[in-house]
């Protein structure tokens, strides 16, 4: 192609610009607009970042994309972990970021209306003065938006006691792939009217629809919250602690499983000393709610009975410093080659998954920990060796990607599933058929085409 | 056609007791089996009852039914209130009452696998002497079926506090119009791998698939329940309290509001005295969980700013009397007319809504009351006039069906919705264009056909 003839996506860029502003349109944009905070994209990808005011501007967009068969990315921050906001060569990315308006906070209704755009912590944010909260709690809420939050069906600490984003999603605005804005749900907690498009959304990955707002449900904050500590022996008692809440009438509105080398990390990033002394594994357990020592009683009487050395943390600011040091797991074994994996188990299976884990580690000459959301089997293994200069950027060793690909099987064996609560993305499509049947997936497909006959969303990923 | 030679029904009946066994096939049902509670269906229908013993006897009917193009209704219990198991005249009503397994319960997963016609009520019973029970209690819970449940998303008096069906469900089997089984979701409490079908599935009224089994969260059972009784001067005082209680931090496991008329029909019924002394309307109330004492002194607090005379129910005898007497609703004011409605409106709209029936009823000389499912705005209104003779068998009074269709237009002009909680069905089809988008239906629509290509599942029911 000569200098002076314009590329398509130069054309497509003018025609946006027109449609939706000069500001919306950016044609060179920054690399780590290219992916996410897993999967960088390819270095060559041509694509144009689109980044609408408004859902009319989206749907402008949208309608652009479909009469030029541009291939669209829907893009929340970015902060995704399975490559589900990866760039596609030669088509759009539509970041919905300046979508960021709180439109409605009703806490007569207990709910919340806001755009695709708004971070996760902020509206929890802005719903504090009103004694009010948002359940969901992705480790990424700081970063995170909500539209995102619902595209991936985010989970996070509290999603046992609370659910994941799909329980506090009542109604959706999206956009489909032809520009036509879909109204979804219903703002009272009921409603059956009509096959749910709300939930069949939640969690597509932006394959079906562009989400720009959404009607979301609210908390009441707890009228007390108490933070306790057991350390136990080893991997295989904590679950048995695990397992001894599941018979009891508690149920903790977090339950954060960390073995061993989980335990070392965090110690040595944050100074702490969560570990030593014996302890093979920790569990740190949030109650919140009416009756708190009640149970805390029920609590430690639980963890103690299956061995552990139980601390309850009275003082507000100890809590503090223990939930952040959880929150930094992800930063911890930092300098090292690491892959951080997502899958879930039925929590009975935890222990099992835990040793074989180790086991996996063994055979590969990868070091291993994990992090679990121990209450709903949420498990997430860091795969890692010591980071040698041969390695590309971004490419990881291949003992790391071999013991990944056991450790997924081996969670699938286990009568688990290959994404707890990250997504497919790009990531896990080459294991999406150790779970899903080839019934499920060409329906799957089907459905994708009902919404999308041109294939224009968020192509490649997901299904 | 003459005597001597089989007709299609005749023939498929045939072959249906081959591949299933002579007593899978009933040529002649029962007059019940041709509708549901609400909707009888037309007495000239001509259907075979088909009851398979298992989920391979499930396939094989939908095989045969797809190959001669016959149309299948599931049937649960029939024990819905819009028409959604109406039998189609030349079809199939496929029966699962027969397929009544509890599979398995796993405390420490917390989770039961279920088989579709398993009485709901059962599965409660069957886990307490575990610790543990099912959240769901639609009203209907003693006869109907989760399977039923499922297909319509069935709700109940615990919602706001423990979700709606859907919210319990992790996983299903399903048998897909061409007699292929698919199985959806996941045992851990998280899961996003792919699109969500088990999401898309519940609630579809059998229009998409024939769900066979269902793997469903079972919670341990409360430390504590207590009951509150709350007498208000008017309904809108009524809805006042159950405003303050959303603005506290106190969440009850149900909220019952009944109004005048609802009160005066169980009184008479149940030779009870919840009205009278100036009652209004009543709100009953029910506490679970810890803290037992400090969640009554909070609701009690709410109740009595908002102008309530609370009584605590402290004898296990009367509360259980009260919530018998709350149950018995549906059954009061017999010996009349009467068509009983189902709408939501987001919660702060229920003075509204209630003022409007009153409105409405007044209007059309129509007798009106209604019992909520307050804490989700969920209403049921019972339209009635005095039965005539000269009535058709089933056909209700011209004023009540007027005055219904006013009841529904002006919930969904308070943002609610034509059902929160009995479904579409074939009763509710008429206003589906008053809530639903074209863009919407027509998705629906397409949905569908991805799943029944040649619209042989539940046709003519609930999109």
């Amino acid at each position: 192609m000569s200098r002076t003839e314009p590329s398509m996506l130069e054309t497509l860029a003018a025609r946006l610009r027109e449609a939706l502003g000069q500001d919306a349109v950016i044609a060179s944009p920054a690399a780590h607009h290219r992916g996410d905070r897993a999967v960088p994209g390819a270095a060559d990808t041509r694509f144009l970042l689109v980044l609408p005011h408004d859902v009319e501007g989206v749907q402008a967009a949208l309608r652009l994309a479909h009469g030029t068969r541009t291939p669209v990315v829907p893009r929340g921050a970015g902060s995704g972990l399975s490559g589900g906001a990866v760039a596609i060569d030669g088509g759009i990315v539509l970041g919905l970021e300046r979508l960021d308006a709180i439109r409605e906070i009703d806490v007569l209704d207990e709910v919340a209306v806001v755009e695709a755009g708004v971070i996760t912590a902020d509206l929890s944010a802005a719903l504090a003065p009103e004694g009010f909260f948002y359940a969901p709690d992705p480790a990424s809420d700081t970063i995170s938006t909500l539209g995102g939050n619902i595209a991936t069906n985010a989970g996070g600490m509290r999603c046992a006691k609370y659910g994941v984003t799909r329980e506090s999603v009542l109604a959706l605005e999206a956009v489909l792939a032809d520009g036509t804005l879909l109204r979804t749900g219903h703002r009272s907690l009921k409603g059956v009217t009509g096959l749910d498009l709300t939930q069949l959304l939640i969690g597509s990955e932006g394959t079906l629809a562009v989400i720009v707002a959404a009607t979301v449900r609210i908390h009441p904050l707890p009228t007390a919250r108490r933070t306790v500590l057991a350390r136990f022996p080893t991997t295989a008692q904590a679950v048995g602690g695990v397992n001894a809440i599941s018979r009891s009438p508690v149920r903790p509105a977090a339950t954060e499983l960390l073995d061993a080398g989980a335990v070392a990390d965090i110690d040595a990033l944050g100074g702490s000393s969560l570990g030593g002394d014996g302890t093979g594994a920790v569990l740190l357990l949030e109650l919140d709610g009416y009756g708190i020592e009640e149970q805390t009683t029920d609590l430690v009487a639980a963890l103690t009975g299956a061995g552990g050395r139980v601390q309850v943390v009275a003082a507000a600011q100890e809590a503090a410093r223990l939930w952040e040091l959880r929150r930094s797991s992800r930063a911890a074994g930092g300098g090292r080659a690491r892959l951080g994996e997502d899958v879930a188990v039925p929590k009975s299976r935890l222990a099992e998954m835990f040793t074989q884990l180790e086991e996996i580690g063994r055979r590969h000459g990868v070091a291993t920990s994990a992090v679990a959301h121990a209450g709903d089997g949420n498990l997430h293994p860091a795969l890692s060796l010591p980071a040698t200069p041969e390695d590309p950027a971004g490419a990881l060793p291949g003992p790391i990607l071999a013991a990944a690909d056991e450790v997924v099987r081996a969670a699938l064996e286990l009568g688990g599933t290959i994404s707890g609560e990250h997504g497919i993305g790009t990531a896990k499509q080459h294991w999406l058929d150790l779970e899903l049947t080839p019934t499920s997936r060409e329906l799957q497909h089907r459905v994708k085409r009902s919404f999308d006959p041109r294939g224009l969303l968020n192509p490649g990923k997901a299904l």
